[in-house]
């Protein structure tokens, strides 16, 4: 076998997108040991970048070597004790698997739902906690299945007052839309490097508030093996997992640099430069530049005749859900755009599998160019399918949209 | 900040050690989307190559997507049930690991210790295991910590004949020591990149036999939001993982490429790489290269007149421990090596730390330069610390290894 040497793609669908190739060169840096002076303060730098990014001032921002996903599990399993209440407002897809986490956790799972589609009014999700009374809301903020982006400014003080705390999934928002872990009151988020951030899918940042640190210390057992006579026993119940424990992750990530895993130093090459590049160009210049290319996909999509699903107002500035016109065949338009232009969009789950095509701009891929072709070629594929569109009407209403940007 | 940007480093410790840099190039080749038809048959392709360093035919044959602890909490996580029993035969720190993460996941562990710096025979393992009657046996098949490899060849017998499953952890030693999947019988193993097998941590190569891929598909419960009618509700308890159900990460790799977790995929091309430069070497060029330069290390340190710790008869290839003489302080040898030469060499834990160093020849770094480089730099620095050492006596014992290996 050879070399791994990938096919040319444009990365337009939910995510993953194309990383930023200063990502990855960042990746092609060699190695140093664990504990050597420069890999503590690459990780204490990666702290110090990724709390500008979550817009935070909480001490324990660190990364967990995994992917998203790993992320999503570090912060609910070391948050719920079994048979602790989690309230998960379901949106989407994503909406059930914090559900699914959750149960798995042992926790007491509690859900409500709303349409795909739409997001909840604040008020909803407030009589919801006063009746479960939870111990942790768990919302994700975009849900890429349905492209809708949940408010969340209210969602702190909501889950405080009833003695909650408030976690957020963030994998598919931060970077491309406002996100303020402080000011909204987020006690947990985690996000993953590959949809605004502009890297590859392993590394998952984490961000905990003091509120989120006491309940997980609580519960600190420090592992057979390293164990010492200062270690006291912990109070809560034990984390179920030894790798997502944050408790442990926090202590290799702090002064103490107790072992745990071996970092991934790559990954974390990776996680620090997504950073350094997002905070080099300013986090509301980054999701101004998600905003603006967004709303050149959302118009070019309406340009090609194309009707766009769900609540546009809610609409995340990375992604766009759109119709498959009546006769469409969408699997072959998609395996057609990826064939002959090396495009990549991509198709939804669920109830909106066959349904909607999910177009993405973020990241390194929120760009004018990657926004013109795709249109440029969507359109081809359209017409080839059958359906009538008028040419160029999807870059023209693009452009327009740049040309308002920047008059 | 600037761009990450690591100093010279010799990384000759008990791992990680110096990625190889056609690992390292390979990871930053340009991503592809998750079921693109490369990127499946990337994964294909994976499973392929580490088929080959696993020396077995199992068909999950595959990686986790988290460092080497992530894996083997995969497989613990898998395998028991809550209130399974699990036997962890414990030479070093790495079996109370197992020990943890087997409690972690609700089993009844039991544990049989033998003093660090020697393994257990056969008969003992399988006394305890007609004595506590497990469901698995785990075991470590080298310890770092002790530098030790617990011969394998009769465990799988032993546990199959007591109805249990074998699982082993081969992180340090897979690539640099001989590993026989299907000839030992062995059910379960799982590694990381970062010691024999040339890569950065972050990707995790399990493989599982028939038996171990039964007792896991008992257990399948496919999470909410992507569940369909078809999918049967698990026999035995769900595991209490999402991220590390190793029974949704095969169908994420099998045939119906079940969405699960996005797949980390820089860290794909990584391991792929490792895996195809290994198969290119020849599994056995490959270990028969760690027991060269691990022989000439040992002889080494002996001619710079250090003593070498634990029973050097049962020592892994790719990783010495050699006392700290009286009067020197071991970690001012340590900082001024890296200071001065940018060579790392490691401590030990618990009842080793500060006795023994560890010196390591592995992956990239089972090299002859790198050997002798750190054989005559740490004649200086011993020298300097004031210990008495014939000048030249360790490069010299080395290249006398070298001689005779290659006459």
């Amino acid at each position: 076998m050879r070399q791994v040497h990938p096919p040319a793609r444009l990365l337009m669908g939910p995510g993953p997108v194309d990383a930023d190739p200063r990502v990855l060169r960042a990746m092609a840096a060699p190695l140093v040991g664990q504990f050597d002076p420069f890999m503590t303060d690459t990780m204490t730098e990666a702290m110090v970048l990724w709390r500008t990014v979550w817009d935070t001032a909480n001490e324990q921002t660190l990364l967990v070597d995994g992917t998203s996903r790993a992320g999503i599990e570090a912060a609910l399993v070391s948050l719920l004790e079994p048979d602790d209440r989690v309230l998960v407002p379901v949106f989407g897809r994503f909406g059930h698997l914090l559900a699914e986490i959750g149960a798995r956790a042992g926790a007491e799972v509690h859900t409500i739902e709303t349409a795909w589609g739409t997001v909840f009014d604040p008020g909803q999700i407030e009589d919801a906690v006063r009746r479960v009374r939870p111990r942790v809301v768990a919302v994700v903020h975009g849900d890429t299945s349905t492209t809708m982006a949940q408010p969340l400014a209210e969602l702190g003080r909501i889950a405080h007052e009833h003695d909650a705390l408030l976690y957020v999934d963030a994998t598919a928002t931060l970077g491309g839309n406002p996100f303020h872990t402080d000011e909204w009151g987020v006690d947990a988020a985690t996000a993953g490097l590959q949809k605004c951030l502009g890297g590859p899918s392993g590394s998952a940042p984490v961000t905990l508030s003091p509120a989120a640190v006491v309940t997980i210390e609580r519960r600190r057992h420090v592992e057979a093996g390293i164990r010492t006579a200062d270690d006291a026993e912990p109070h809560g119940s034990p984390i179920r997992s030894n790798y997502l424990d944050l408790a442990q992750i926090m202590e290799y990530w702090g002064p103490r640099r107790l072992n745990h895993h071996t970092e991934a130093t790559s990954m974390l090459y990776a996680a620090r430069e997504c950073a350094r590049l997002l905070v080099a160009e300013g986090m509301a210049t980054a999701t101004g530049r998600h905003a603006r290319h967004g709303a050149a996909m959302l118009a070019g999509v309406r340009g090609l005749g194309l009707e766009v699903f769900g609540d546009v107002a809610h609409k995340m500035h990375n992604v766009v859900a759109v119709r498959i016109p009546d006769g469409v065949d969408g699997d072959a338009v998609r395996g057609a755009l990826l064939d002959d232009f090396g495009i990549e969009i991509g198709t939804s789950f669920g109830p909106l599998h066959g349904v909607v095509w999910r177009i993405g701009t973020m990241g390194f891929n929120a760009r004018r160019d990657a926004v013109l072709t795709t249109l440029a070629a969507l359109e081809h594929e359209l017409r080839r399918a059958g359906f009538a569109t008028e040419p160029g009407g999807g870059v023209t209403a693009a452009l327009a949209v740049y040309e308002e940007a920047s008059p």
